[in-house]
């Protein structure tokens, strides 16, 4: 469990950590019945119920609600909360989680580790953000988020007890096993049992996804794609990734890898990318890309702003590009049209295959908004199929860095929240 | 139903239709329970099962099968077909199809009407090919179709009784609705309420859906695709459009018209296409954009033998580069290779994006043969994600011109075979 001291010894070896996962997810709290778990769904996606109402909407007897709630009471998940106001006949009682019920979204990016807490209903509780470098292996950065998590929970003025907890990393996931898989930026990941890893140190359910897919999950549950079961979500940091849900379901592919967008070749002449082909998205535009042209541009002559900034700092990235581009600098404003026209080229076409309800646009690049969303937007519709695009909206994301966090919660919320 | 003289009468009034449709539909036979449901699928997928093994297979009691065969042989759908080999024990009975259970399978083409007449498990027992034009419309076109299916089982050498019929055409469908919407080569289409329309015709349910969804269910359900649950079916006819397979079912998209590939920009330069914009893949490869490439290079005098052939047919079609082509014309080579590396660009791309476990190709000018796939091949598995590869089969369609019919009748069994 979370014990001060354990967070930081070493790890036990891997046949351990599965076996003692393993006891972990056997002993942890998660729905038993089908029944049990719409329950639970009901309870984080609609808030408090009283009986009657969960009757109502599961179609079930009120005898068969109170015997599931009883059994999710005996399972500390859910409890009593009161009697509901009166709507003639015998007054009903609100159900709702248990209070002391909580969830951890870990999102582990290249330089950053966002964690928070939430409750039941996956409402954020407190959060903490570190910087690191994702190199530096599973051994260093999984214990900086285990103590971020045990300083979270302390910290909280209630009582707590961490039922399940998500975790998203910025490379491809071998989701049934839970572990990295051939990772670029992660040498080290490879293989590592992070899921069960952390399940044995947390002593519940944990689950891992590549950070795209579990920023479109935080987006569907609480931003701007609340209401949408068919959507795109592209990130745009660093790199160039996208989550892909179909009928409110995060669609994986068949070896777990569908949505890397970022090596579609946009122009087979254009720049080596770091997978060693030439004119891939990610190449062209993100993170990397502008922070690369920006320096060029800059050392050419071609933008005294960010020359000027490149000889304060010594380094340029995608953020000084955007500054240099909101204070009207025409490279800058040309290097995010341009980059716009690529990401839109592609979506337009990603638009005509699969035929979306709606594209969010996040990730830190995001931040560059309106000028670049204009350009995406223009290209979009101009070059999908207009049956596509109809009533299609290209949105910025909602949540911004909380996304990856509430979808990592998100995520193992479904597994604790469902019968197996 | 199946008159004579009533499939040439004039067709009713919309309204008249849909009422019509709705008691055929409502009349007809079809599974009413999950488990009636199962037991046609498996009878389907596996042939005739003895009552035990479907106890077994569905993990139901003796008595519950004997209550649901029974039932379905009621509804004329299933029947007793002798005894089973002994097992030990009482000896059991065969289920089967009742004998005398037919779909049809339509496959719409811009020039072409392929019909079939199949048994319960989808086997062909009679097909038929007329010469059409699309464009005459869905009241010249449907008649045709109706007569073809009349005579088709008129000369089967056994009992028949339709219970439903799929249709497939070159266009996009709203699929909810049963209508042609906006379909560019077939005008006279749009809005026509084809599904209903035969339904009322043929006093059995009907579906209808685009020629390349429907091409993908038949190689799902008995060509190279049978074991693969998620892939792409890529037709390569006059245009070109891909179906795509999630988990075992046709994801069609928000608006329906998901897997329109064929106006996909792969060149921003390239020709104008026949919607308006420039370097459609459709406008740069496929059909029509050989038999255009064919004879600006004929008349370029840049390849002799299609010269030879403008001149002796005044025409050239992608049948005749393919031809050129197999007998080492290097221009009609240089085409086609051109060609495979353009969809195969392009492919590769959508691989990456949605990680299928394989990739059927199909349509007319994918009897161009492996020269095309060996090109298509070399542009994906080097430019797509290698995870995304390992395992992927790029194959040519192996029903060929029967996949269009096959795939309807497995479209309609699925409603037939389905409790509502």
């Amino acid at each position: 469990m979370l014990g001060g001291q354990d967070t930081d010894r070493a790890w036990a070896a891997p046949e351990q950590v599965w076996q003692d996962a393993h006891v972990a997810a056997t002993l942890a709290s998660r729905a038993e019945t089908r029944t049990q778990a719409r329950i639970l769904r009901l309870l984080r996606d609609e808030g408090p119920l009283s009986r009657a109402e969960l009757a109502d909407r599961l179609q079930v007897s009120r005898t068969t609600v109170a015997a599931e709630v009883g059994r999710l009471t005996e399972l500390e998940l859910a409890e009593d909360a009161g009697p509901a106001s009166s709507r003639g006949g015998r007054r009903s009682t609100i159900v709702d989680f248990r209070a002391d019920l909580c969830f951890a979204g870990i999102d582990i990016g290249a330089t950053s580790l966002n964690i928070a807490v939430t409750d039941g209903r996956l409402a954020i509780l407190a959060r903490a953000t570190e910087t690191i470098d994702v190199r530096q292996g599973p051994e260093v950065v999984l214990p900086k988020a285990l103590r971020a998590i045990r300083d979270l929970l302390a910290g909280l003025n209630r009582p707590h007890r961490l039922v399940g907890a998500g975790v998203g990393v910025p490379g491809p996931v071998d989701f049934h096993r839970g572990v990295p898989v051939s990772p670029p930026i992660m040498p080290g990941w490879d293989g590592y049992p992070v899921r069960d890893a952390l399940a044995r140190e947390l002593g519940c359910p944990v689950q891992l996804d590549n950070d795209v897919n579990v920023m479109a999950l935080g987006e569907h549950h609480s931003g701007v794609a609340r209401s949408a079961h068919d959507f795109l979500f592209v990130k745009i940091g660093t790199g160039i990734g996208c989550g892909i849900m179909v009928d409110g379901h995060i669609y994986r592919g068949v070896h777990g890898c569908a949505g890397d967008i970022g090596h579609m070749t946009v122009e087979e002449t254009g720049p080596v990318c770091a997978c060693g082909e030439k004119g891939c998205l990610e190449a062209m535009f993100g993170g990397a890309a502008l922070a690369r042209d920006a320096t060029i541009a800059a050392r050419a002559g071609r933008s005294p702003a960010l020359l000027a900034r490149l000889q304060e700092n010594g380094v340029l990235t995608a953020a000084d590009v955007g500054e240099a581009a909101g204070r009207g600098d025409p490279c800058a404003v040309r290097m995010v049209r341009d980059g716009g026209q690529r990401v839109g080229l592609t979506l337009a076409g990603l638009v005509s295959f699969i035929n979306p309800g709606m594209i969010v646009i996040g990730g830190r690049v995001a931040d560059l908004g309106h000028l670049l969303l204009s350009e995406i937007r223009g290209v979009v519709y101009r070059r999908s199929l207009p049956l596509a695009t109809q009533n299609m909206p290209i949105v910025l994301s909602e949540l911004g860095p909380d996304a990856g966090v509430v979808g990592a919660a998100r995520m193992v919320s479904e597994a604790v929240y469902a019968a197996e």
